[in-house]
């Protein structure tokens, strides 16, 4: 869509979906949409934004038609010069379905992503594109039997647009280092499918410390800021610690925020992993935990997205993977969260309006790989294009 | 004490001594020391560490001559080159104490500690030294009444070898964005002392997720690779958002660990800052909130330790701080926490021996400046000459 400059390909870009919508729709508990009389649907994901206090029509907040309306995100990627998204269910996913619906919700909600993208590439204005405008994660129904997810990872490789799966924190319940997954992971091992971890629980409110009413008086900045990586750097951290990474590993992780803070702070990690006399058996001989250094996982599991607001972490990301790193630092935008505060519903209802969100990446992507270099092309689009296999 | 080479300082490097040893003698719930019939004193500091299923005389962690004994720091210091350590009262200094007894502990203890390093430098061995080998951040009595506090901060600065003071992030109790501490901040800001903030407390253990025995099966790798640095960060966001670094624009901090996770996630702050609706008035005017930005904090009012165990998290942390980051680094050892896992007793005890914690980031330091630069001689040591006005 830009008419120059590189190929931005975004890696990181959600959707509610019309079937999704519908889903949360039937419920009337978190998550649960609310339509008030006039108005945008409300979503109300937390249970902290459900207090009985609150009017309905005032509860979580309002969405708007760019988080379930393809028109909406190609608007915003033609207003950004992105000409390729791969959009994911945003959260909390599948997490909360009745087991015995849960594949039957993945499969429609899988099939109706992969024939938005099908249905957009096949528009005129894009007859010429090289890479498709659309492509997406999809979702498991982490919520069923082990068959099933295994049945709908099977099933996704067939799908023409999809390039790999987005999932929470909490595997089926119980973290990812439960034993219970080894199929779910094995299975997306064996298809070779990038696994789009993403966070949504946050950390408990009591974990913002002592005088903590701290999340009521800043605001989300507190677990949007903080909590959000840190449940992503524990996620993994967990699987690390657990022998995931031994058992299986050719596993592929794509890690939203840059990771959480892992770059940062897998040298810490790695330092108490050493100093942890749990792994090490009376004979001062380490005998249990990870076999592998955390470096290497980085190196050869893990893929981040870009999506970090600045030079240090971005600095942090591309060093942690290795001397190649650049080439495993993805682009992302997290549209359409965090848009504009201040807004002009006349540019805002077509797009044309700049999103401070997107430009504080792609400046530190610029600032970090010195503008027009092969490993800034690669950063904003190229690496996407090869590792997601989207040409 | 190095033949050659740059000055070393270690400006992260912790004791008990014997003043605070007895202190916790005199206890009998957490934190408290207990001595067993044979062996070395055991230091009970955290809840999970006082099981009345765990013989007393092995709860906690063994506390060898390393946390108490000075010539013990002095051996470790020769055998690593470090020509000049800060010491400071370990965690969880005196946040324990009765109200009535705050003041008189913490002058007791920094009276000792600055006797100590008094005595040291008065030995012919460092006759000729140009910085001394010992150097103490105090203790304040944050329990106690705030004139109590605001006292021994203006005491402290009468004290030789004294460069600051070390604190924790609980404040007077309700953390370090309650409004109660303006007056000891003012003092801190008005004597110029510098704040060594550092973590104790860490993050609940539900914060570590879904399945979470997570802490029990991992040794304590997740609350001191994770919950520590979080522990950090959350209380420096909180200063942050409160409007601290505003009312005091001049105080200044040292912050344990790179700064937890901050040099990673200031961009984060940053963005969720600028996209949260709470500090916004209805004319969508910001109203509230901190009025200068992260990245201006981060090179005016903070210094980092180097202790992050490798170059991704220092490259994040010296890009944080600005142009000069690097004048605003010092490195440091957490001595003696993390000693060697396998030792022999015939070295250990006269410090001939390795320790891994120390060449981890001595070595990130080497990696990130490339080898006898200026800057590499600053992070070493001169920036904490300069900084802390050792000579």
């Amino acid at each position: 869509m830009a008419a120059s400059g590189p190929l931005i390909v975004d890696v990181h870009t959600h959707m509610y979906p019309e079937s999704y919508m519908n889903l949360l729709r039937s419920r009337t508990s978190v998550p649960y949409v609310y339509d008030p009389p006039t108005g945008d649907p409300r979503l109300i994901i937390l249970s902290s934004d459900d207090s009985a206090a609150t009017p309905k029509h005032l509860r979580g907040r309002p969405v708007g038609a760019e988080y379930w309306n393809v028109e909406s995100k190609l608007a915003f990627m033609k207003h950004h010069g992105i000409s390729s998204s791969i959009v994911s269910l945003a959260n909390p996913w599948l997490d909360f379905v009745e087991s015995d619906k849960a594949l039957e919700f993945a499969e429609r909600i899988n099939t109706d992503m992969n024939e938005m993208c099908a249905s957009v590439a096949s528009r005129p204005t894009f007859a010429s594109a090289k890479v498709a405008p659309l492509y997406s994660f999809g979702t498991l129904p982490l919520s069923g039997p082990p068959d099933a997810i295994v049945s709908e990872i099977n099933r996704l490789k067939t799908l023409k647009y999809m390039r790999g799966i987005i999932m929470g924190t909490s595997g089926l319940g119980a973290g990812l280092d439960d034993a219970a997954l080894d199929p779910v992971f094995a299975a997306l091992e064996q298809t070779d499918s990038m696994i789009f971890l993403h966070p949504h629980y946050g950390l408990p409110s009591e974990a913002f410390g002592k005088g903590s009413n701290a999340a009521d008086r800043y605001g989300h900045v507190l677990p949007l800021a903080l909590g959000f990586p840190l449940e992503t750097t524990i996620a993994v951290a967990r699987m690390y610690l657990s022998g995931v990474f031994d058992k299986f590993p050719k596993i592929k992780f794509l890690l939203a925020h840059s990771g959480g803070t892992l770059p940062f702070l897998a040298g810490r990690i790695e330092s108490c992993v050493e100093h942890e006399r749990h792994f090490y058996d009376e004979q001062n001989v380490r005998s249990k935990g990870p076999q592998r250094s955390i470096w290497e996982v980085l190196s050869s599991n893990i893929w981040l997205d870009a999506v970090i607001y600045g030079a240090p972490g971005l600095k942090a990301a591309v060093t942690s993977q290795g001397e190649k790193g650049w080439e495993r630092l993805m682009f992302g935008t997290d549209h359409p969260f965090f848009p504009p505060l201040v807004r002009k519903k006349e540019t805002a209802d077509i797009g044309e309006e700049d999103w401070l969100s997107v430009s504080t990446n792609t400046e530190a992507i610029r600032k970090v790989f010195g503008g027009e270099s092969v490993e800034e092309e690669g950063v904003l689009g190229a690496n996407a294009v090869k590792v997601l296999g989207l040409n």
